[in-house]
């Protein structure tokens, strides 16, 4: 059933834990590179504080990508689709904003998302995670769902007191406080800086008026 | 009559099972490719969650062209026009969307609809078939529209035991999974997967600022 | 008095039988063609599925020009404005489909259109003519205005029942299933197809991002 | 005092006499034209319809350029500006088109409308005078006004019974049946066609994407 | 404190009297010339009429920049940025017209404006000043915030006959009719009309389409 | 916690007191460099007064960047991103404008702020600090959020009277009137301005429609 845990771990495919109309609820976040001109799509009845926190994390992957291992020209060649399925339910806030950076990052480098964990967690600019509301309800739809794992804002930590045993029992509990620790735990492996010297960055300000190389274009099409 | 089954198998022309002012009803849906630079025109009165579809629809077909047949850089040299007549009633709702892929992948490729078959299902970036709501109102109508065969997604299948017998005695039910089955159910031929080597990426990569050679023009015509 | 017949047959402009806020109406519907960049304006008071109208009529159109003797690449370079008087009365539906279709194919082409037929029926992306509402008004309508002949949707045949004597005998009402029916009863020549060969297609995908050759320029200027 | 008559002959101004919110005024009409690249600006706090009748008359204009020795490539190497005075003021309605195209035309040729003429009427794509309503106040506000003549369309010569004997000894009342009426008796002097070959056509054509000639350049700079 | 007047004669800022939310009331109307495209920002919770007014002020301008002392290229080049603190508060209506045209024209031309007048009328596309409302509690505002002079349009002279004698004796009032008559007003030095020869207007008109000339850089950077 | 001071001085970061739903509260103002064209994205549910005052403070920079050390052709070839946390809470009003200008400062010359200091102003394109409401609440906010130092407008000094005592000897108070005194507090170094000729100025200008060069491309990478 679709809002269970996955069969196998995917690109660009990563269980947030968020708001909907229907109360805190497993999202299934899709992330989809292609050929472009750098626009970016958003899709699934999106409210307006979910696509800012889309518009959050793809400029702070832009701020690192050369740490992640994705050529900063790529965010010029591409264009970046975030789809989140059941296109009929209106789903809002930004506790989706790390579920949605780390389908991104996958998309963009071809690392699988590991298909048992879930998370939740506001994005900033600068990659801190910021806390949620809601975490009982959200933990209770992951126990739900056959996920194992779930990873938590630190700044969550202290409402955990308030969770019942039996769901803290059933799930591995991670608190985060940047999305650095997020995308370690969330990826099947560890991203891989690129080499990227003060010659590429010129080269890549000149790109930006020309047509560009291409470079690591099989990492972006993850199907 | 419209509304019923084609007189022939058409391209780019699916018959969908969705959502309307009315109830559940068949939808006639038309995809039609023209020279251009990448645009996609909707119309038909669609509602923001139909359109959110289509885009879906449109983005995975895009990640899949090779294996569809069709050159990436298609995508870039055509506009698509998706048409949902009866244009004075309004439509919306996910669950037209693999018939608006069907259609759309029908136009780029040139192989026409199978005109007896009828579906329903929302569309994910990845390709799966998620559930639709009210699928009596729909089989009902597709058996009163003549139709001979019906896709419906598999975890639709469950509700099957709420459907009067003569009802499923009158059309063939086809559970699907994946966008792959329906296109194999739907199209009258089989897709064939073109070459593309990775210089085909790059020159690809390079043709996005620069006029780019044309190739398969034939099929993108389908009248 | 405007609303009634015109005084000559006319490059782009069709006498359609729409719905308005005050009930079904005669519409002239002008199209004119101008040097451009692909570019169609819309204006009249138009609602947004009656503007529709002319968007699907013109995709068909795009995707028929060879046929029509118009040459593809002419989309390109010309402006379509396609306006409806009187400017102060709110228009919407999509019965004036056949008559954008039939203006904008007389602009495009400089054949003019017969003077004394009206014509009401929605256009879909293949040319088909889908039913209407309203026949009786319009026919009325079209008698008052002093027209000769109308042509309305085949699958409005069964209504004609319902019409006075007084009316079918003051009018020859002829029934279509298609735009190409259309046209070869509403325009004063038959439409002449253009030769289009593989190699002028190709050029057409190299002339999208480059200046291009004119052509059939006279053809263009209507008045 | 503003809203009476000009102290000379302007460039690109005209008196209309249309709809604001508090009933039927003259408006004086300004257009302005400027080095660009064929944008159009609307100002003067103008509804809908009245801004869609500024279309149509550049349309128009466009569609008779040659005739009204306008050279077709100055459509898109200038901007046009219209406004209407006094801003705070709520204006609509279609009756001020042929007074839009008047000023566009006096801006474009440089040659001056006459100061003592006001004129009202809606506007076709054809260049047609279709009726107004409220002619009666309008033509009061022209008196008032101290215009010695107006021009009406010609489907309004009927209303006239019902004006008063001293408005109509007050004024020259010109019924009108085209844009070509209009403009013969509201510019000063006659329109001059230039010569415009099939050859300056396609080199126009050509031009729409390149750095465009210049050629009547004075024309344009109307102060 | 804020909304009195300035310490010194500034370049790009004007005083104006316009209407807010609270009344009548002084406003710091602000001017920015930037390297650019041509574009120009409105801030400073500016309603729609006030708006129109900036782009009937920038359009007369353009239209007499030679006369102005600034190259017509210029436009073209540079972006100008308008704001009127207090941000907080919603202004509205075209009675700052002149007030923004004097502040552009000194931004772009690098000629200080008087830091001891304030002004008020709205403008039109030929430089004509028009009346406007509430003239009393302008100039009450204009004596509490401490200037010497205030320009109002010449016809609501006739509205002074009902101002206090103490206000009138305490400011230097002026009325003027036309936008020239603001600026020799306004700035603290004559506007010197610069040589714009046809072939100067050729090579513009060439330079719209190309990387251009620089020129008078140097007043477009008033700070 | 989040709201607090932060752990180090950043690049990017500024600790505005603003306006949101719930009161005067500590806002982390982030803002990020990244490769581009020269657009601005603004995200955190940010009201049009608040995204107001950050296009003010970005032509306020932009006018002065020789002198803060930007070059002036970075504004043409990097996207700026402010996005305030947290993206639940909306928020408005025109008081974190001189932290908007900051954070931008900061983010293009790559020199951090002082972590212990918190502001509130508006900004005016000249760069003048404009009073703010709740000046209290505000300082209450920073008080516990454990800042040492608040910058505050000059004409809000008056308001100092009415703040309870522990208050103003648990902060450093610093009343300001211009942004340069702003920068000067709150940046770990001082800003140094870099040579820019006329030459370079022609050169930039010719820059705009080209392919650029990059410079100091280091200190827009803030990460
Ligand atoms: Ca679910
Ligand atoms: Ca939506
Ligand atoms: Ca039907
Ligand atoms: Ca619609
Ligand atoms: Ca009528
Ligand atoms: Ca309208
Ligand atoms: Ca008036
Ligand atoms: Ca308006
Ligand atoms: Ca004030
Ligand atoms: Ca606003
Ligand atoms: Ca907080
Ligand atoms: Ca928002």
């Amino acid at each position: 059933r679709f809002g269970e845990v996955e069969a196998e771990d995917l690109v660009g495919v990563t269980t947030g834990l968020a708001w909907t109309e229907v109360g805190g609820e497993l999202l299934s976040i899709e992330a989809l590179i292609m050929p472009g001109k750098g626009g970016i799509t958003l899709t699934g009845h999106l409210g307006d504080v979910m696509k800012e926190s889309v518009q959050a994390a793809r400029s702070y992957i832009r701020s690192r990508s050369v740490s992640f291992g994705v050529r900063p020209t790529l965010f010029e060649k591409r264009e970046i689709h975030v789809h989140v399925p059941e296109g009929a339910t209106p789903k809002d806030g930004p506790s989706a904003g790390i579920a949605m950076c780390t389908s991104m990052v996958s998309a963009l480098t071809g690392i699988p998302v590991r298909k048992d964990i879930a998370m939740t967690g506001e994005i900033t600019l600068r990659g801190r995670v910021l806390p949620i509301g809601g975490l009982k309800e959200k933990l209770l739809a992951a126990l739900r769902g056959g996920l194992s794992t779930v990873l938590i804002p630190r700044e969550n930590e202290k409402d955990l007191a308030e969770i019942p045993d039996n769901v803290k029992r059933g799930l591995t509990i991670i608190p985060v406080t940047t999305v650095d620790e997020v995308l370690s735990n969330a990826l099947v492996r560890p991203l891989t800086p690129i080499e990227w010297t003060e010659a590429d960055a010129e080269a890549a300000d000149q790109a930006l008026s020309k047509p560009a190389d291409s470079g690591s274009h099989e990492a972006t099409l993850p199907h």
